[in-house]
């Protein structure tokens, strides 16, 4: 049963496995100090286009995200997230197992504005209540939407006003820098936030993300926090290799452009059986809204994931698409799905 | 320069890449909840003899401690060491930041007994105290030691006496299971502990941790400690695949044969020479102390780990081998090691 | 300038004052495990007439609060709370600083239900999710607002049902127990929570609460969580010694009934001249709406806190009276308040 | 039977009850924000001599301790205590629950030095181990030693170059400074570290520690941290009051020095005796060291404290005197030992 149920449920790309057979028996420096680490950082920083950037590799988003904000925090010091934020939702309570609390803002399509932002900080207005330090946003959301370079802007000029730092989770980053209407760019980011990161995990890597440390205040000592967390890994190489790879020849970009394009062309086919949407997604995940029995169909022969029920007769289903997602199996769904539609819809 | 530095400088046994490399475009069900983990479990459960344990694949070692430690204590309980214990040390106050004491004690070989532990347990004795409630051992030790199976059956009957959880880290335990003097096994293992971890990443594995959880009070809920800790990994199968690999045909077993065959081969060498040593290891860490000329000589054309003075005059080097050592090399170090004793021993 | 600011801003109850003195020179155990502690335990079980319940001193209600619930919960646990509840607001995050996720649903009168609660505890269904464990309750509530008996049976049946451990706020019980209507009474309590604490600082006490752990589940080892968070005072029998007093002759009840009894007189008031409240309070706080002008009148004579502005042009207050607030006071403020209403209203 | 079990057991001096009985129904602002907070500020900066430091009152030795340290520590920092010090033993790992390891060096009597700690520093070079940054030390140590000026302006020296904290523990700095030798004055003490408490609980209040920040960087946001530790009072003035009688005619420091005179006073009667001690102590906390039977007659007849076992055939008990304790119990104690040292010395 072909799965559209997420986006890491296929290996690494070829390249990848290519150049860990290639350096197996090589004897490298541990700790993510060797130079495979080093040249990796070498081609990010090129791609973003500043040599000031300090950048960390580390196994998964969860484990970046809580070393990162138990670093960036002081004890009484808060981050603010979208309710639908993954520190917030899918972390099992991670950020405030460090310290922190999350202060969530209710919003329908998943991105913080500095109107929604603001009153939370007015409530906030002594030493009763947790400082707002940070803004955690996701790009693209968990939504499957993203911001504008100029949405982006505006946001980081309010932060910096309010003193308050921005840390972009980009779990799918690759997939929000497939969006052309945004504007945006690679080498935009070191400019419209204090740290981010880039995502190997769910677009062609093993296992494995860049922690981008762009404020200089967020960069001291920050290696002693990864030991503690358990988020330097021995043969640290394992992931320098990969984003060695990943960055060469513009792979990253690319294979995010191809799990959006996959799922574009799904979008197509749901559009044209008429089948709504939870919300507007112009990247790789999609939540198309189905009457039950629609859904049941659906299931019985895809794996998909399921969202929420948005009323007692509809099912909102997740579909996503990756670096290897099967361009036939695309294909063979929509005419499945448009076979359906005539049944169910 | 060759180096003898560690046994985790090389990448993975090559029936890890190529089964890695087999299955890469299977679709596979995320968070360790798949095929290829669920068969590791199986072959660690026959290899076990014990098919009630618990088994969770953790990305590291330090990780893999924070996680099962936090785990396993209540806030007020503290967790005893030995002074030279990997947690009490090396791994940046992750049991602290995790709000636990580590109540560590001094001790000549790395090793703990009853008689260690009997005055700590006195001196602890009401709520103004912390109060001891799982002794962390290594196997091998930080100073390449082991215990043998009598040593461990006594101390684990004087952990249960007391109340007080028994807790291997087996980062090395298949060099710890090399040494026949023991008579230890691996099927010895879940009879003598409460939990304890078998080690990937300095044994043939790109990296991950085989954590087997023997009491089943320390069972309940786990994944969601692990989610919050980070060490859930989206693409859990590929520490599953190489648990695999390394549970066919006793290979887990074999290459922590070699390594310590190797690193005996080179404790020969440093007898030949009259070179004398820190601790007695039988496993595949030695710790010779050399004249300060001595090592500067091997470092020049070596790489080892400082390991500490002993005197002024002295210099301590930490040799270890790995599951990848190569034998020429070995051999090639030890025409070397004679030659530099005419002059510096 | 006369305040109606809180409830904590006056002394105590000479009756304490006077015992603190008789026994200024006796010598006393320490840590809480003297006569006056044991003397004052006897007391408010025979109050609660319930011999089984386990009962701790600490200074304050943060204190209190944050012993409690990190002594409850295991890590991955997490506290549901009313988005008004003191420890989601006013406590500076001292419950995720203790590493817990507290889980706030917005309700607009303060008090929670099962139907508020069903659809959280419906969204939390696995690993990647906290666990809800326990429902924080405040009676009164922060909006002075009370629970019925009827109400509180029916919402711990819930939690019953559903594995959460129910616990109550009391920093101002003997508010609640003040209103008639309830029908709740003191002895109730222990068959309708697993702990609650008796607020004695703001009820006549120097400082100090009486935290009730009901369940037997939460009573082991209570004693070395409070010494770890700083809960334990060396003079333990400074709060023991109050408690005596305030059970000792119904003074604990009557102090409460007094202030509630001195602002529904307020109320009376605030209603003569049709002032309108932001919610309908029967205890001692009460959160009246008045049009700008009219609260800075107000302000410029008397103290009181500021509570939100339900709209531009209009201004809630909060007033609160206290075991020690003055007749003549409320009497001389409303009159004032009706002079006012005809310039103002 | 009298206790000389410690220097807590009795209430407050007369003068701090007097001045609580006559504000009582005074109207206060709270969290200590308050006129007798500030006019005890007042009068503290003025016998320190030094208007610059920040003044905090929390009401224990405990939570002052922990507050203070979680608020100067970075998540990877630890702090060196003496292996007698109180966070390392009598806290119930308060420090560790906050996240920081405490480095344990041990020391013969009680007190650290530059020698003692440059090994420690030595040890912990890397990301590998925490960060050594502040240095705890009590004063009078928990053997009752103290350091002579001279003895701190060289430890602070070696602080300040090795980029360490300096914190003074000062449960019983009354008690330290009633040593004349040492040369050491309480205006002193702002010169000589970077942040200190005097310690009211020990020395005449029913409880209180006024927390001196001394170092600009450990100043910003510290009550926002102590309100997430529960550490600060709603009646904050309770303290505030408390150390406004401590700190007016001296009283402060002529309390302490009535309980070491005393203690002196039994010194001189165990010398005359023959009767050795643990430890030589010049301050308000004896160890004297009987043959176990008169041991048992003490206690049979006195209230001490059981401190250790030098060998089978004696036992080491902790004498200990305070502000309130009886003249005539001292003369009648020493007139006992000198009766039963014939009989069991």
């Amino acid at each position: 049963m072909y799965s559209f149920q997420n986006d890491y449920s296929e290996g690494a790309h070829p390249n990848i496995l290519r150049a860990l057979e290639t350096i197996n028996y090589h004897q490298n420096n541990s700790y993510g100090l060797d130079e495979h680490c080093d040249n990796a950082r070498d081609k990010i920083q090129e791609a973003l286009e500043n040599y000031g950037v300090d950048i960390h590799f580390i196994t998964g988003g969860t484990l970046t995200n809580l070393t990162f904000l138990s670093h960036a925090l002081r004890p009484y010091e808060a981050v603010i997230s979208a309710d639908t934020g993954h520190i917030n939702t899918h972390e099992t309570g991670a950020i405030e197992a460090s310290g922190h609390k999350v202060l969530s803002i209710p919003c329908t399509d998943g991105k913080l504005t500095a109107d929604l932002i603001r009153p939370v900080l007015k409530q906030h207005e002594n030493e009763h209540w947790v400082e707002p330090r940070l803004v955690y946003i996701s790009l693209p959301t968990e939504l499957g939407t993203v911001y504008t370079k100029e949405e982006l802007e505006k946001l980081y000029q309010f932060c910096k006003r309010h003193n308050l730092y921005l840390y972009i989770d980009g779990a799918r980053l690759a997939m929000a820098l497939a969006v052309e209407e945004t504007q945006l760019t690679l080498k935009d980011l070191p400019d419209l936030c204090d740290a981010f990161y880039i995502g190997g995990t769910k677009n062609g890597a093993m296992f494995g993300e860049a922690l981008i440390l762009v404020n200089d205040d967020l960069k001291d000592h920050f290696r002693f926090n990864m030991k503690q967390r358990g988020a330097i890994l021995a043969k640290g190489w394992m992931i320098g290799v990969q984003f060695e790879e990943l960055f060469q020849d513009n792979l990253y970009l690319e294979l995010g452009k191809r799990s959006v394009a996959l799922a574009q062309r799904l979008k197509e086919g749901f559009i044209d059986c008429k089948i709504p949407f939870l919300c507007d997604s112009p990247t790789n995940q999609l939540f198309p809204i189905f009457p039950n029995e629609f859904a049941k169909k659906i299931n019985e022969n895809y794996v998909t994931t399921f969202q929420c029920k948005p009323d007692e007769n509809h099912t909102c289903l997740r579909f996503c698409t990756s670096w290897a997602t099967n361009e036939q199996a695309v294909e063979d769904f929509i005419k499945d799905l448009k076979q359906w539609s005539y049944i169910y819809a």
